[in-house]
């Protein structure tokens, strides 16, 4: 039901957006954008959990919890993670200048910063790049700002579609960046999201958990979850829909289902950059008594160094997949469980059974691979995507000295 | 106080051993072993926590809860995991051939296998070969003892100690195998320890437990658990020390420590023969509220890919260090935590701190390297031990098809 359009992140009514060169980046690429609904919004956002949180992320919590924002400033370049108290000052300065020539208040500002770490700001270049992005705010400015969040990710990850929400048309749209570690010293995994449908601030966060759960809390490049990663979610509310106010109603399910498909696709995006990556994993549990356990005995495999240096090698090394559910603390029994690579079935009840070599080899070279396991125990299920480890996953990470 | 001395496993009174060719290598290469006691000894032992546990753990497990035990049997070439109801019937069946041909009990046979899984074991190969081993049990036969445990293991692990216990001279000696992933489909760790001291079974049990939760439980290569894994001892009592009843006697503690010595050396070894690794790290998490958060925080750090990689490049990314001290769960507070790598203090309160760029780029050429992170909340610690990835890791684990 969801139609594809054109527009990007500006595609929902009343939004704006910018990047601009502030000067961060060594390589003079655009690396400061700001996002900007010209109506209040409701805003939603979900944070790491890393206790090392970077400065923007405790500047932006608050802003998330209290539920309306109007603008998103964000830089590249500099994480601004692990900056003490200076960190924290710059941080809230780069609100309160969006803010101000916005006209708007600071608390209707999240900020985010993605990039290297332990390195401060360099405020003066932020000044300026933030006056130029306010000024340059534009209807059509997706394709910059889109780019401006970017570090070392190979392609822009941007998505935007219409449907209908009560009777009336709807837009979501949003951008990420993705698991580039190179440049920065970690994966910053940044998403926003813009819609002009109309919904309560409290509904708009349970959605966005919804959707968040079963997308970019289900990817991993190399399980390091970052101090900067952050999802957040404006909505205006200018397309005129009856607001949205209960979860007890079919249209915060058609608009919990619209999120999801957004983050579902641009968390694939991100996967599909993942560092030195050849192999797209799209792995799934089912048959398991939980949906804990689906979660927890695909995240094994998925995390598993293992499993992503055999998927590189295009090898269906199927104990090492056996072996991640075993210890992934998911009840498991290994009598029951079966094992199926592409439409090939190579394990039934725990052990390896004849089937079509060729037809498995010809799976393995394919640039996208699924993988399901069946623990045959109940039936809960849970979905995972991931890619290989390569060698350039460990020339990248390992020969970019700090 | 330990006294290093030669003889490996079968140094303690009362040991034999022997390794053979039973043909289960394609290399052709020592893979059976018979270690064996020629009095009943008490044992203990601790095995996977793997819910795909392979067939020998599932017999063995009750022959350790037991206590008592006479020989150890063990082949390398098939793990016989993955096997299925097949694979018990085999187990057992190596308990019961080596028992006959000692004259004990089925049930005081250990069982430990490793190697391909989802293969049966050729069991006629495994017969001729019991037969052998049982037959060439020796005083002097660690060496083929040591060496028929191996998988991919590039060289040997084995340590033999003499020290005095309630004023007896007591010997303890241990062998092990280690991460080698490439010929089966996942690393396996075993590891036998022989000791002439007189213990009771369940004191034996409580000391092995201590000893691997700071040896064997702290070492990572690449974080996955095998169905496998098993570390056991026995203890015959033929150095005539006042059998250990208790664990509120000075003995015990001796008893304790010098176990605990034996697995630090052999989990230390086997991280050294980390497959593709070129760095050996000591990673020690102090200052930490809890031991639990200690364990928690050296975890995330020994584990996590970008930090291995990181290592393997020579580059001190602190940033990366904090970032999974910051998601291990762990109690922390990001301007309290400091960072030094060998000497050099990198990190203080949370932030880089200036510091001798020289010293630091010669402690990262090195090839053991410690790293300590003081959470700076508490006064509990723990240590790990772990090796880099490599571009070797990715090739030896990618490259080998099953």
């Amino acid at each position: 039901m969801l139609k594809i359009i054109t527009g990007g992140i500006t595609a929902p009514q009343g939004f704006k957006a910018a990047g601009v060169k502030a000067g961060l980046k060594k390589s003079g690429k655009l690396d400061l954008a700001v996002l900007y609904s010209t109506v209040p919004a409701s805003v939603a956002a979900v944070f790491t959990t890393n206790t090392m949180a970077a400065a923007p992320v405790l500047v932006s919590r608050p802003v998330a919890n209290k539920g309306i924002a109007s603008a998103v400033v964000v830089n590249s370049g500099c994480a601004n993670a692990c900056t003490g108290p200076q960190g924290l000052t710059d941080a809230k300065a780069m609100a309160h200048m969006t803010a101000e020539l916005l006209g708007i208040a600071d608390d209707e500002v999240l900020v985010s910063s993605t990039g290297i770490i332990g390195v401060p700001l360099q405020m003066d270049k932020i000044t300026a790049g933030i006056e130029t992005a306010v000024a340059e705010l534009d209807e059509k400015g997706h394709e910059n700002a889109t780019l401006a969040i970017m570090t070392t990710d190979t392609f822009t990850k941007s998505c935007a579609y219409e449907f209908e929400l009560g009777g009336k048309v709807v837009r979501i749209a949003g951008i990420a960046k993705g698991s580039g570690m190179i440049h920065p010293n970690m994966a910053t995994m940044l998403c926003f999201i813009h819609t002009d449908a109309k919904v309560a601030p409290a509904i708009l966060k349970a959605a966005l958990t919804e959707a968040v759960n079963v997308s970019f809390n289900m990817i991993s490049v190399d399980g390091d979850s970052s101090t900067n990663d952050m999802t957040s979610v404006m909505a205006n509310g200018l397309a005129g829909n009856k607001e949205i106010e209960t979860k007890d109603c079919p249209e915060y399910k058609v608009l919990t289902a619209a999120l999801t498909e957004v983050c579902i696709y641009l968390a694939k995006q991100v996967v599909h950059d993942g560092e030195g990556a050849t192999k797209f994993l799209e792995i799934t549990v089912q048959g398991a008594k939980s949906n804990t356990d689906a979660r927890k005995a695909v995240m094994a495999i998925a995390k598993s160094p293992l499993v992503k240096t055999a998927f590189f090698g295009e090898d269906a090394n199927w104990g090492r997949i056996l072996c991640a559910v075993g210890y992934s603390e998911a009840a498991a029994d290994p009598e029951k469980v079966s094992l199926r690579i592409g439409d090939v079935t190579i394990v039934e009840k725990g052990m390896g059974i004849a089937f079509d070599d060729k037809a498995l080899k010809n799976i393995m070279a394919e640039q996208d691979i699924t993988v399901t396991v069946d623990l045959g125990l109940g039936t809960d299920k849970a979905t995972m995507w991931t890619c290989d480890f390569s060698y350039e996953y460990v020339k990248i990470n390992g020969e970019y000295h700090t």
